[in-house]
């Protein structure tokens, strides 16, 4: 097996000779048809299926690891596999495979005056460099999904998750192995060494992207160091605006469902900008609604003149990506003013607004550049799966390559071919 | 004016301002209509036919200086400005002016099973850093696309061509001005200190986007020192595979065209691969054809067993970008020796195979990777003019955003719209 390497070889050599691995599957994968891709997946999900017990025992390792070190419950119960989540990653295998090949589409053509004909088709990108956090999934999900488009991927997963890494890795291996493609198609280091983390960054040329999904220090960490192109988001700091012309039961439910269907993911609605003309009636309706759910808040000066008992907001909240039952409210006036607003605030990751009047609906998405703007819907469908991608390897809020969630069609490039009939050029 | 700074300002402070000034230049750009984007090119290129006798001021003070430092005749002539060239230059954004509109399209619409209504839009990618060497002219033509696509941009010319780069920025501030668009939409530094350069290249965060253009060296220090994502190409090693099963006409005429039409221009061809099969017959033809346009060759032993005459390749030869009248020559056994010829030797550039055997020809096309790959046709069309863009800023070869030519819509990035009627997520 060519994924664990002896002892002394460093972090960096080590990184050198995989990703060296990983342009030799790269390149046998970019040839392999669907159907060999798809029986890599099928198998790999097979092979984690029959392996549950062995990866619960890896997990067991890390969590009696992590349960001595005193972190929270919530990364607890990230880091944490049972049969049910089991099966679940070998089900999402399952169900990559039987997406459609992003590979087999023609994305553009064309025929020239002269008689060339012009067709851009799909590549993939190569060589990606994956970097998560606790959840043992996502080296699944992440090599799932690399695979489906014909990229070989390295994955670095967190130093608390690596004996459940590794045994889903020795699992996707089995399944490779089985559906004789490359084994060097997934890799993951040998040790929970940070260094590999830098080696990754570092690898210029040889990584074609990195891609970090984890909290906001980890992906600023990356963005800052990596030398290698990066798709990713830092952080969701989303808004929703209520507008004056808002359906009030709209209002409520979108609002309801924005902050609080769940306040760990990105696509959470973080502040409420509301219009100083509803405000007076629908604020108190809204905070009574969100209270019932649990959610606290931090509140301007307006929106406290109409709700007294909100606590006030400091100049960082609005800054402030809460990921948690909290929400910043401002009472704004008009379109214009939410706009700024966000304009100063935001990530440029998602941001939605409730109107019933579409020259303002307009106006709003028109006015900013988010990567997704939704207009009478919830935040929270920011989304791969409920953008019908299938799946998603994370959110991309950068201006290169690919905004909002990166699906298969994103882990792919393009090139030409054009036909001929002996033309020559002028 | 904001275009030139105090003296005392250094040069990292000079991009920094320069960049938050584009940065809120893009955000007025990214909301105008099509109509005053146009309306500011077609002013830009009227301003630089008012002031035609000035920027031929400025080009020979360049000139006048360059010819007391004895560089090349070829360079001398690609900084050299005639009445001819600025009114090519004031056509070319005429031109830009008339091109469809790259922000006006939907790049993709459909519809979720819940009513929500998707749409992917493109969105400008913001502030773009063009880096360039001698010809002042790619100086009007990149602030020309940029501005059409919605960016800002900021040109940093070759210190020789400085004199004529700041007259042509002149007229185009003036331009910009009789239209009302925001000067800081395309800024030069204030002086031809090579720290503006390193300036730019760490930029990162401020500069969206930096497009180098110019040779192997300048580009391969702008990749490896760039903080700031960069589209561009190294070179240009392309080749000519001519097929056993190839139309003797066609194959002479194109590899003339691909070899000699230009030689200078990064799509020509370098190395000439032909099939053992047909090489005894028409190697010396396409030798004499050659010959006779001026061009000279480094062949192989197997080439040179049947031209003698030919001299003889050193093993460098096959990874040397001549830009220049020298065709490196091999014979190969079939298509599958000439696709590994090239994914060892080539740049992901551009490729021709001329086949009349569509099977060989969809081989070929598949088996590679480069950013164009031609059937029966010149490896000189690889450009944005002859793709149909209208026009570009340069070739990418990489892997992320964009490759091939670079034209008005690879300026863009996307964005989601999502239309709904108050779905909340499950």
């Amino acid at each position: 097996m060519d994924t664990v390497q002896a002892a002394h070889t460093t972090p960096a050599q080590w990184m050198h000779d995989a990703a060296a691995r990983a342009r030799a599957a790269s390149a046998v994968l970019a040839g392999l048809p669907e159907a060999a891709r798809n029986a890599a997946l099928r198998e790999a999900g097979a092979a984690i299926r029959a392996r549950a017990a062995v990866i619960e025992q890896a997990n067991a390792r890390d969590l009696a690891a992590f349960d001595t070190s005193g972190g929270s419950k919530a990364f607890r119960d990230r880091l944490a596999l049972n049969p049910a989540r089991i099966a679940a990653m070998a089900q999402g295998l399952d169900e990559i495979a039987a997406l459609p090949d992003p590979l087999a589409r023609t994305l553009a053509d064309w025929t020239r005056p002269n008689g060339l004909r012009i067709e851009r088709i799909p590549q993939p990108l190569g060589v990606i460099g994956m970097i998560y956090e606790s959840r043992p999934n996502v080296g699944a999900d992440a090599a799932g999904l690399c695979l489906k488009a014909g990229n070989a991927v390295i994955l670095r997963g967190g130093s608390d998750s690596f004996h459940s890494a590794r045994a889903i890795h020795e699992a996707v291996t089995e399944g490779l192995r089985a559906a004789a493609v490359p084994e060097a198609a997934v890799q993951i280091p040998p040790a929970s060494d940070r260094a590999y983390v830098a080696a990754m960054l570092g690898a210029a040329g040889q990584i074609d992207l990195i891609i970090p999904r984890g909290g906001k220090s980890l992906v600023e960490r990356v963005q800052a160091e990596a030398r290698v192109p990066v798709l990713a988001h830092a952080e969701g700091l989303c808004h929703t605006y209520i507008h004056a012309a808002a359906d009030t039961t709209m209002a409520r439910e979108i609002l309801a469902n924005a902050k609080m269907r769940r306040t760990g993911v990105c696509g959470a609605t973080e502040t409420l900008l509301i219009d100083a003309a509803i405000a007076p009636a629908l604020l108190p309706v809204l905070v009574s609604d969100l209270r019932a759910l649990g959610c606290d808040f931090r509140a301007d000066a307006r929106a406290r003149a109409i709700v007294a008992d909100l606590p006030a907001a400091s100049a960082a909240d609005f800054d402030t990506e809460w990921l948690d039952a909290v929400l910043s409210v401002a009472v704004v006036d008009g379109v214009e003013a939410a706009i700024g607003h966000i304009l100063r605030h935001g990530s440029e990751h998602t941001e939605a607004i409730v109107t019933a009047d579409e020259a303002v609906a307009t106006r709003f998405m028109r006015g900013l550049s988010s990567a997704v703007v939704l207009w009478n819907a919830s935040t929270q469908f920011c989304d791969g799966g409920e953008f019908g991608f299938g799946a998603e390897i994370g959110i991309a809020t950068g201006r290169m390559h690919a905004r909002g969630p990166i699906g298969l069609e994103q882990l792919t490039t393009f090139r030409y071919l054009v036909l001929g009939s002996g033309q020559i050029r002028p």
